[in-house]
């Protein structure tokens, strides 16, 4: 048994009840009152149609205010929330709600064909249970942090997808290691564009309950709607991945963020050092991160005071949390590379179903990198897709960094391939725009890379394999080539 | 066991290593770096001299920077910190040695003849421990919240005193709750000028290495250095009582504090309505508190936003916590008085070698007070120093307060004298100025007052016996009486 707190939501709507909780061009304004009242109203429909403590009910939508009235709605019931991602197929999402034991499936009318064909879980409507009437039972108004909260898949870049358990004390611990690590301003408000069936989309919900912060919620990501909430609707802080914030800065042009923008904080994979020269030519404060479904979000993160000083680190670990790198089964030294390992109440007790291997609380996340002697973590690269070529160690996002830096190129994806000399060689797929020219490329490869990492072949294509995150797919790249 | 979490000091190290920790007239600045290092050595010393995890160790001094270093250097060895208020005759901080199960002692050196009767503790002076060579053991760099940490005895202002234990994760508790409710600027910087050996003092050094604020340390209460402090120091916050308060609001006189000054954290019992208009007119928001060494320092608190409309109140219960009104064994409707309970992760699990007589979570406080319809606390008196008379309960603190507001008193207490007739009568000693005319009072006081809360006598002091946090002792005035 954990420590107990009252419910966050309830908590909120008695300590900030009018205030802003929600925004969105979608739905509107929330006050912590009105989502609570939502919530409880949508707790007590969910109770009529079956659904109790200890049920698995699998959250299927892109509305997004539905998907949040259905967390909290859970929540008060003390059911488990079996958070699914909208862009996989049936199979994939067949997969998963067997996985997890799910007993229920909460869907947008239209879809609950597509899961017909199971036996379970029961599907239904929001719509129905928005139809419904109410029942008049005793809800969860206080929370025990060792309680299971919910269940998240991995998003999958490789292997079976596992589900990572999150208990309300995980959630918690992530967001107050973040505001350990941020501060918290009265006047913050946060915008939400990533999806919220991940692990970081999701925690900036945790963080409204518990900070009391407001929320500015897109439905989409779209360049020129998020600068204008920097702009014009008072947001001080966006989470966003590379892509996302390449395009920011392009959209943004020679205007600037307001004073009150505190910055980026940026997720899901190592940044180019060259895109990190961008935001900062355009006075943007990254907070660059690093984390996993594991770790509930982000478990190191650079600090404001370092954004500008430290531009490529993922900074320290948050301050309940601790980093350690690994190589050999031995701590390494600063600057050497190794596996990364992160140990701290936000990390994840373990996989639905699945016995823990841990042999120790620290969590092997299969991430390569380094600290420096300040003890700065820089993330090199996904364990998997180091290519060993020779005896060398290449690291595709260093080579990947190298053609983003170049004129011609969009987007890169650097891989290994199967090489009767080497073992492996590194290839490329590449998007290009009009100004790329293959010869000039292979010569600044040369010019800038030791000889094996080089790649031996380009492919130009016409976009990247990447996951609901924007985060690059390299083995679906390995699948390609065969 | 609990979870665990980095060193609190350590990380810090780590996190904010160069930054200013600790500040002071009397020994300058020390960074975080600074403040480990020292810390550190002095664990190492004490080790040296047998001190070792488990054991309990009195802190006796008025010494700022040798109470700070002791205290952390004491987590590092994870021995027990019994902190003795040094304002104690040595008779009763023998009680508390021995009731502690001390095994030894710190104190300044010339303080340790007081205690040499003693069998145990093993007295100690600052000085033999930093001439002491140190040991080169493996400190604890992994809390526990579950560990015990500290043992404060409560202040005593009735009854024999009992050892309050607090976990790691007592205080945790408490600094995050706080956070929660005032948020965390960059630029914080908070003033400690209440006693370190109090919870209230105490809290401020756990805020130093859980939010990495530096901390300006007085040795003593002085209006002018405070308001020196907030003026040309940078001095965002400062945690005062009501006495205090008073002083401040007069030295300040026409000047007003920068914009960056966010306000006074006022604890130490209920605070006159007379003194909150009067810091409302100095336009000096009050964050009044309610709290006290059961609950780790404060537990329900009024929060910036509402500092300047619900003035008297002591606010909401803090994010984890829960306040409770109970009157005849019932929770109480809002606005009628009843007996204060609270509960939260920051109450303490009970006290030294005392059962516990607790059959829920919640702690009854022994205070009265009422909630309004928005749940807004208001503490209205200790329940032991209610005043009945004629079956009429009086509240001590109302007739105070309207003394009070009156030109020519500066201080009031209230107790209830025997009365043959009524069982109990209100009866006043007063601090006066030259403006007194006890005719111009009695006559006030017959206008405002309900005639069975008029004092029936007035007994003019040179001042009234306070404790060490400068909280009015009703007790020694009814000894004053018999």
């Amino acid at each position: 048994m954990g420590e107990k707190m009252p419910h966050w939501l309830e908590k909120q709507a008695v300590l900030n009840g009018g205030e802003l909780a929600l925004e969105s061009p979608t739905f509107g304004q929330l006050s912590y009152l009105e989502l609570r009242d939502k919530a409880k109203r949508f707790a007590q429909q969910l109770s009529i149609l079956g659904i109790k403590a200890g049920d698995h009910v699998g959250i299927y939508t892109n509305k997004r205010i539905d998907f949040i009235i259905a967390i909290h709605a859970l929540s008060y019931l003390k059911a488990v929330a079996i958070l699914l991602n909208t862009r996989l197929t049936a199979e994939e999402i067949d997969y998963q709600l067997i996985d997890a034991d799910a007993n229920f499936l909460l869907v947008e009318p239209g879809e609950q064909a597509i899961f017909e064909k199971l036996a379970l879980p029961k599907v239904i409507t929001f719509d129905e249970v928005h139809q419904s009437p109410q029942a008049n039972r005793s809800l969860q108004l206080e929370i025990d942090l060792d309680d299971l909260y919910t269940i998240i898949y991995t998003s999958g870049t490789t292997g079976h997808p596992k589900g990572v358990m999150h208990t309300y004390g995980n959630h918690w611990w992530s967001a107050i290691s973040s505001m350990l690590n941020l501060g918290l301003d009265q006047q913050d408000k946060w915008l939400a564009t990533l999806p919220l069936f991940h692990v970081g989309g999701f925690s900036l919900l945790m963080k409204n309950v518990i900070y009391g912060m407001p929320i500015y919620l897109l439905d989409r990501f779209d360049p020129s709607s998020v600068n204008q909430a920097i702009i014009d609707k008072g947001v001080t802080i966006v989470s966003v991945v590379a892509v996302m914030l390449d395009r920011l800065i392009e959209q943004l042009g020679d205007r600037r963020y307001p004073s009150k923008f505190r910055g980026m904080l940026l997720g899901g994979g190592p940044a180019s050092a060259h895109l990190l020269q961008k935001a900062t030519s355009s006075d943007i404060p990254v907070f660059q991160t690093y984390g996993m479904t594991e770790t509930a979000s982000q478990i190191v993160t650079l600090s404001p005071k370092d954004a500008m000083k430290k531009i490529g680190s993922a900074g320290k670990a948050l301050f309940s949390a601790q980093v350690m790198i690994q190589q050999d089964d031995q701590v390494a030294v600063p600057s050497v590379i190794g596996e990364i390992f992160v140990k701290g109440p936000m990390v994840t007790k373990g996989y639905y179903k699945r016995a823990s291997s841990k042999q120790t609380d620290w969590l092997a996340t299969g991430d390569l990198g380094y600290l420096d002697e300040a003890g700065f973590l820089y993330v090199v690269d996904r364990r998997n897709d180091l290519i060993i070529s020779g005896g060398e160690n290449i690291y595709p996002a260093e080579i990947e960094n190298v053609l983003l830096s170049m004129d011609g190129i969009i987007e890169a994806g650097v891989v290994g391939k199967e090489d009767p000399k080497w073992g492996k060689v590194p290839v490329a797929f590449i998007v290009v725009n009009k100004n790329f020219k293959l010869e000039e490329i292979k010569q600044k490869c040369t010019d800038v890379l030791a000889k094996y990492k080089v790649p031996k072949a380009f492919y130009v294509v016409d976009h990247l394999p990447r996951n609901a995150s924007n985060k690059l797919v390299r083995h679906k790249l390995v699948e390609q080539l065969k």
